[in-house]
């Protein structure tokens, strides 16, 4: 920070710190665009309402006095300047879309916690070496297109802006099209900052599992993210009539879809504490009471913190699914359709959030992210690091997602702290 | 039989045989009604397809010279009359209605080998003792309208007209109207029969199951039929992100209804060689493959062949289902929907299919049917007995449905010589 000029006001001699009340504040406004009956928010990527929210945040930022940038993919980088020209920003964001029935603070804390780390250096008349930025990423939970993470992706040149464009939801409309109809089909070429990459990227984000509350602390120091392995399985065996076909003589696909789900989850416990397995999809064929399943196809989504330890786990899935196959007279077929490599955080900037938690006095622990977050993409092109905070029962993507105010405060608190010790 | 008049033709010397070409083109033509592009039939209880195959039936019925009465819930029965005024008849049949996939076979069989049965006997100048009937039931299938084997049941008093008139399919539409609109919807009382109750009832009809063909055998003798208890499971856990959430903080419900699955198989496999247990349904919820699923229900079909067993069955159902829960952390819930006791066939009349299969020289095994037939109701009562013929590779309620010429006209002899000693 610019220590050059004394500091303007009575306050300064009292911490620096977050206006948690006004952050909460913002967040319950922003959480009134989507608003559903049951309390969460439904705005997904592209449509009216996450124009609404865009326009909103973009109103916040000129108060704030704040310079917008959009790039072509719909990014906004709302800017705080620096006080010296040959810096280069430090940043922070997240996303303001949500799920189909989603909740008031995954991606919004982020953004907003952001955005009031801007509002108190303001208030408080500091000025940063470095420039400082808040992003807000396109379309992060690729519910209505795909790929996810889709803005920070495109930052960080995983996907093409042309490839981005020409992608379309179900009914057929495009990403192009829909981001040029709600006002948010930006110039700046994607990837691009003014003065150079980012020196440092911090995103503060709701934990969306239950380990910090199960601890109870307040803040998550998050070391990296497990990398992802998802597979598509289908398990064929012989539709019967299930009265007069006698066991010895079935090939059940649900009876070798069973076994399955059973070996992946012992797969995942062979890998304690990071290994992670989940069938979260299945559907049957036909699907009916009385008819020995023919077909099954599910969704095996396998993580780790390692590569090797996703090797292990993907090497025992295939061994114990052919082995299942043989016992229970079925064929099956893995495909692979998702990968994402483990994430390991930049040791500086990791340090920078854990020391910030400890000069607030904030219990914390190390922890890495379960789920995928723009910080993944943004972490190849930027040192990053990340800030969790608990919610409520570890539950998100849900309308009852939720978390205290001393959480929220407590994050951004760190967030502020973590980005002045990089921004100088 | 009737011997007081000689034989009127000299074929009368060689031995009393059905016409098995007659048979199979019957079985083509009327498979020809609501026929699918891929062999199969779709003839619908009620629908126009199962008016024109009623009407194929009634003009073949009045070509042999049969009478045909109409019930108030729409079976039909064509009669041939008896010698003996004041004998009960003898009655064979089954159903019309398929499967929206069926095949040419279920039902159909036996239905026109009982048909085939009457032509016989007219060409060779045959009057039995006995009248002899042919009944067609009204939705065997159960498909459109519930309850399943609608037609038998009411015949049976297990369900009023009444009661069966206003059960309505999908679209609204009521068994009583259908009836009406279809033109079978008749003034006979149901379970009524001139001359007073069946003296004994027969059923021809394809296994459904791979027994017969895995023992190479053209007969089976059905000494009765598997209960059947069905039930509607829910396993409730807690959806969560398939990420961030630890194995051991998990209440995943898909794993607890995995183990239920196995559950459920190693039950039936306890109760070998009857024991039937079978999963056929099962719908996840959420459904989405990075959240672990909150919610399973599914169905369970268990069968055998004595209320012990069931009993049996069902407590292994309810302790392991309760210990699985406990050990996965989610809650089980339980409700019966459907029952059927184990039926065992009348001695008499399995003795009489045996011995007719022993005077044809067809070698023949005793088998259970899994199945539930028109004939479990009809035995509630009649005397009755059953005749199995193999279908290819066991497959039935799919259009490849298949079964064998020889087989069609071997079950069909069977049938004659059965109605012929109890029909005297």
């Amino acid at each position: 920070m610019d220590l050059s000029t004394p500091p303007a006001t009575p306050a300064a001699s009292t911490p620096l710190r977050v206006d948690g009340a006004r952050l909460w504040r913002s967040l319950m406004d922003l959480a009134r665009i989507g608003a559903t009956p049951k309390g969460g928010v439904r705005r997904i990527a592209l449509t009216d309402e996450d124009k609404l929210g865009r326009d909103q945040f973009a109103a916040w930022c000129a108060e704030a006095g704040l310079t917008l940038r959009i790039d072509a993919v719909g990014n906004m980088f709302a800017r705080r300047a620096g006080s010296d020209p040959h810096a280069r920003a430090v940043a922070t964001g997240s996303h303001i879309d949500t799920q189909p029935s989603g909740g008031k603070f995954d991606g919004n804390f982020g953004v907003l916690a952001g955005l009031e780390v801007m509002r108190t250096l303001n208030e408080r008349g500091i000025t940063t070496r470095a420039p400082l930025e808040v992003a807000v990423w396109t379309n992060e939970e690729g519910t209505r297109f795909t790929p996810v993470m889709m803005g920070s992706g495109a930052f960080a040149g995983v996907f093409a802006p042309d490839f981005v464009h020409v992608q379309v939801d179900g009914a057929g409309l495009s990403v192009g099209d829909e981001l040029r109809r709600i006002g948010y089909l930006g110039e700046q070429p994607c990837g691009t900052v003014p003065g150079g990459p980012y020196a440092a990227y911090f995103e503060a984000h709701i934990e969306q599992g239950p380990v910090l509350e199960a601890a109870g602390l307040p803040i998550g120091v998050v070391s990296g993210a497990l990398g992802q392995r998802w597979f598509d399985v289908t398990v064929t065996g012989m539709d019967a009539h299930a009265g007069p076909t006698p066991m010895p003589l079935r090939r059940d696909a649900m009876l070798g879809a069973a076994r399955m789900v059973e070996a992946v989850n012992r797969i995942a416990l062979d890998e304690a504490p990071h290994g992670r397995g989940t069938v979260g999809f299945l559907q049957v064929v036909p699907n009916s009471r009385n008819v020995i399943p023919g077909r099954v196809a599910f969704s095996v989504d396998l993580r780790n913190l390692t590569h090797e330890g996703l090797d292990r786990m993907e090497a025992a899935l295939h061994r114990q699914f052919a082995q299942i196959a043989r016992d229970t007279q079925v064929q099956v077929e893995l495909r692979q359709v998702v990968q994402f490599d483990a994430c390991h955080f930049d040791a500086a900037c990791v340090a920078s959030v854990r020391s910030a938690a400890e000069q607030l006095g904030l219990p914390h622990m190390d922890v890495v992210s379960g789920a995928g977050h723009d910080a993944v993409y943004l972490a190849q092109v930027a040192p990053t690091g990340m800030i969790f905070v608990p919610c409520k029962d570890g539950i998100s993507h849900n309308e009852i997602e939720d978390a205290l105010p001393e959480h929220i405060e407590a994050g951004a608190n760190v967030l502020l702290l973590a980005m002045l010790e990089r921004a100088g």
